[in-house]
């Protein structure tokens, strides 16, 4: 698969393919940057990544991003950036939708690491 | 106006802001890239970034980019990753709102430089 076929990518339909949770694709890439969907549902575990900021924008649902200094509340169309090295975790009532874009690489659960790691470059 | 601000960011909202056309402004950071809205409407200039990839996502509205080997057409949702150094021209027949996703410092007409060149670092 690649980003140089001109076709638009639909970021909500992806994201609906997905069955799994907490497992981002990756539908686009923009130099060393990626666009990853994700659905969530429940929480995630606390990590941080000490490299990079990370950016989520909501596409479905409702996103409560956990940081040392509260709660960032995203809805659809919602963006937030979460910067290096602060702490976060993702929690969501329901099924969420949502686009990840960091760079290729990042770990879905940062320097925390563990059982919820999910697998790098799987596209969808 | 900084991205260290725990509240999340209504693109759409954002960018119904814009009067101007064809003004990109910034709304977040994330590392090194910028996500800037722009609101379109009718043709721009051919040109190209030679150095960097540059990604629209619709927010409102309908865009057509053409390229040399055709047009991609792109609804609210959607997404489209113009290869670095690929001649495009964005089209939209009605005031369309979207995302740009590229490095800092990207201009807008890119190679071609000219009249409709914006200026760079506005935040909205």
């Amino acid at each position: 698969m690649s980003v140089n076929v001109p076709t638009s990518i639909d970021l909500l339909a992806k994201a609906r393919l997905l069955e799994e949770r907490w497992q981002p694709h990756v539908v686009a890439e923009l130099n060393d940057y990626q666009f990853k969907v994700a659905r969530l549902k429940g929480g995630f575990v606390w990590h941080d990544h000490p490299d990079t900021d990370e950016a989520f924008l909501v596409l479905e649902g409702q996103l409560r991003i956990d940081l040392p200094s509260g709660a960032v509340h995203l809805g659809p169309g919602e963006l937030f950036v979460v910067p290096a090295g602060m702490q976060h975790n993702p929690h969501a009532d329901e099924d969420t939708l949502v686009v990840l874009i960091e760079p290729r690489g990042v770990r879905n659960t940062g320097s925390a690491g563990g059982e919820r790691t999910a697998e790098q470059d799987r596209w969808i």
